[in-house]
């Protein structure tokens, strides 16, 4: 039952499909390229959305469906857009056993049928700011596939809003940013930098994008939500118009920001160790799982009513979804630690015949493998206490890691044999043009990730040019 | 602001799509046949998915994806399935710029692909039974649709299940249609009959469909949810097969079950009326809203405080998410009261410089348009206590409605003069020959909804032949 699973030292690109199906998270589809989320990999989609969801929701967001299919032609009418995704697209010819006077795409994005909509919808300062959110799949035509991290077929959420004012989208472009650093830093316990994108590396037809990076555990960078400023390129190309508070007819200013189940590799890629899956307990589908452990029927009587009354303990502070109580009978101790330990569950409870004379029980941490002892009295509290460090441990794990590869790098030999060796960030001076820029990446593979958003930047000179810079930015091999 | 609405007396077609623009619930988009569903409607799919969604994991269900295209070659294998879907694919040709070997269709319905992923998954008994949810969206081209009834694209869940044996099998096919009817009969106050399909009108590939089925205010017939025992066709044409206990290979037994958008079109249409959308209270996305009236500074300083006081007290009862507060200042008070008696809102609470004296508010109900006074002390428990009586009276009187519209016809000239005059359920015997079912189809239009599942039928002759017939059977004209 237990998968084996090769270590990161070994093969990292192994591990990482190792751990996807020692823990049942995803499979390959039929149709290459594509992805089947399995139950236990949905299970975290879920939590993911759920928690993503509510941040929307508190802050003045709807959600809505706006449809799969979208005419080709619209893709065109924004030129950066249509030459962006134009490469990836699927698209429909023939529908209702006819060919389709006009071709229709399966949605890479939806910027394009959103504008067309709220043209139709957005007639006055009145009517504005329209802060929609979509949870949906997209499909962007991909050779080179990773389950999660990059295929044809993904679900996310994409969020459309349209204001009065240049400021008031910029003001929600980062008011987004800032939710995805939430999200990611206090749920999933991924450290991220926030920052600007250079024109690059900008999302097609976008004025400004901004994201969150991560660091992965082989030191690569993972981007992990966007947020785009999208001026009035798609106002001028939908034309969506209002009236102002003047009464003068102008285009509205929008914005899209979007995360996607992508996160559920970098999730596991910034944790999960070589025995395969670790969740934060914020967002484990599972956070508890009792085993009980005995080796014959007088045994068996015993423990089982002990085991119930642990789960009817957690169940006073842990939603009783999340708690599992392992009722196997067929498979040995190891097995069934194994089985869990591979789901990525924070804490195990084991309780033996011993502990139920002591009014005890075994709590076995996931992340560190301690184990402590610890009475029935009291338990919920100790276990929520304890599902609180862990994610506390995690997270700190996490951010020391980036800090120890992490380098401030002036000089562009150095910055080579970082890049070529053991990898990681480098915090390095560029003169800001997209030459530089593509030169660097054809010779080292590296990416700018972000251009940080500090107020105080440290200015210098471009490591390759040696022309004036305004700040660092942050370099690193990307996924 | 507020729409005109068409009667339904004067034209019923019109009213439906009235309701929909009057409550901003859905919009067609640019691809024929295809809608949007707009931040009002879409709340009603969220509140019916939460509900749903929490009955199946309660059942034991989980949730997973699986991907939106399948090989065209998938649908072949299964001879009915294939047959009853052809019509209406639509297909993908052309993907990153290039002609695919293989036509890729847009899921119509997922049977085929989870057959070839499970024949993956499942080895032995003990990875029986699969329970497995999924919440996406489907395409079926339509040349004629109708917003939320009938759309190319829609939003549904499909469950699907493999077991161990047939009667299992049976048996979760109907604990499904339970879950359907309870789904249906509890939350969204919507009487259903519970029967089986003819094989004429069952699920292409089924082995039996048994579905709930409800009537329109039109007292048309409105098939609700399906589920369907797919006894081992799927299996065999996966060759989805385990070790049985006896340790012999065995094809498993498959179930699958679904409900989609259709129910917004079924719910708005079994309790709107004239002035627009009616929704229960368990299911409205916006249980109350708070209407503060004043006509000045001095009395919007005196409301307003009290207004949040309303929002406090049923803070501690209902969900803050459904409530609202209405702060509009520049809209007259009959324009808001319009505006949210057309979002179908189950009570709206005004409160006046009169009530803040009194330390009372005004209750209205939307069904009824009864207004009662009533004290701030106590009043979560009050507006508790209303809601659930608006959603008992809903339910009585689309029973009563049902009731008073179903008639046991034993004489076809009777028969022919109720579906082509008011319409209504028509329970009547029948001899069980498709070729009968079709004659009365094609002459009056109304097909068979349910074989009713009561355990002591009453047998008869069947109105057209006079030939002998086991029990009544329930015809309508359907949506």
């Amino acid at each position: 039952m237990a998968k084996n699973i090769t270590p990161r030292a070994e093969n990292y690109n192994q591990w990482y499909l190792d751990v996807i199906s020692a823990g049942q998270l995803a499979d390959h589809a039929p149709v290459k390229g594509c992805m089947v989320i399995r139950p236990t990999g949905f299970a975290i989609w879920e939590q993911m959305q759920s928690r993503l969801d509510r941040m929307f929701k508190e802050t003045g967001h709807v959600n809505a469906y706006f449809p799969v299919l979208i005419p080709e032609s619209f893709l065109k009418r924004e030129a950066e857009h249509v030459e962006g995704f134009a490469p990836e697209l699927a698209v429909v010819t023939h529908a209702g056993g006819k060919l389709l006077e006009e071709p229709l795409v399966v949605r890479p994005t939806s910027e394009t049928v959103i504008g067309h909509m709220y043209a139709q919808w957005i007639q006055s300062y009145r009517d504005l700011p329209v802060l929609i959110n979509q949870w949906c799949n997209v499909m962007r035509w991909e050779l080179r596939t990773r389950l999660f991290l990059r295929t044809s077929e993904f679900l996310w959420q994409e969020g459309h809003t349209a204001h009065e004012t240049a400021e008031e989208a910029e003001e929600e472009t980062l008011r987004m940013l800032e939710i995805y650093r939430r999200f990611h830093e206090e749920l999933l316990a991924m450290p991220v930098l926030m920052g600007r994108k250079t024109d690059t590396e900008k999302f097609p037809g976008a004025l400004r994008t901004y994201c969150v990076e991560a660091m992965m555990q082989d030191r690569k960078a993972l981007q992990a939500g966007t947020s785009h400023n999208l001026g009035q390129n798609f106002a001028r190309a939908f034309d969506i118009q209002f009236l102002d508070r003047g009464n003068e007819r102008r285009h509205v200013h929008t914005t899209s920001w979007g995360s996607s189940t992508r996160m559920i590799g970098g999730l596991l890629m910034t944790h999960s160790d070589d025995d395969g899956l670790v969740l934060p307990p914020r967002i484990a589908p599972v956070q508890v799982v009792i085993v009980p452990l005995y080796k014959n029927d007088a045994e068996r009587a015993a423990v089982m009513p002990f085991a119930e009354r642990v789960r009817a303990e957690l169940g006073g502070v842990l939603d009783p979804l999340h708690i599992r109580l392992d009722t196997r009978d067929d498979l040995r101790a190891a097995e069934r630690f194994f089985y869990w330990v591979q789901q990525g569950v924070p804490l195990r409870i084991e309780v033996g015949p011993r502990d139920v004379g002591q009014g005890a029980v075994m709590l076995v941490r996931r992340d560190t493998r301690e184990k402590q002892s610890a009475p029935l009295a009291g338990l919920g509290q100790t276990t929520l206490a304890l599902l609180e460090r862990i994610q506390t441990d995690l997270f700190e794990r996490a951010r020391a890691f980036r800090q120890a590869n992490t380098h401030r790098i002036d000089d562009y030999g150095e910055f080579r044999e970082l890049m070529e060796g053991p990898g990681g960030f480098a915090e390095a001076h560029w003169n800001g043009s997209a030459q530089v820029e593509a030169r660097i990446k054809a010779e080292t593979k590296a990416t700018i990730r972000v251009i940080p958003l500090d107020e105080d930047p440290e200015p210098g000179r471009c490591m390759v040019t040696g022309e004036p810079s305004p700040r660092r930015v942050v370099f690193a091999v990307a996924y």
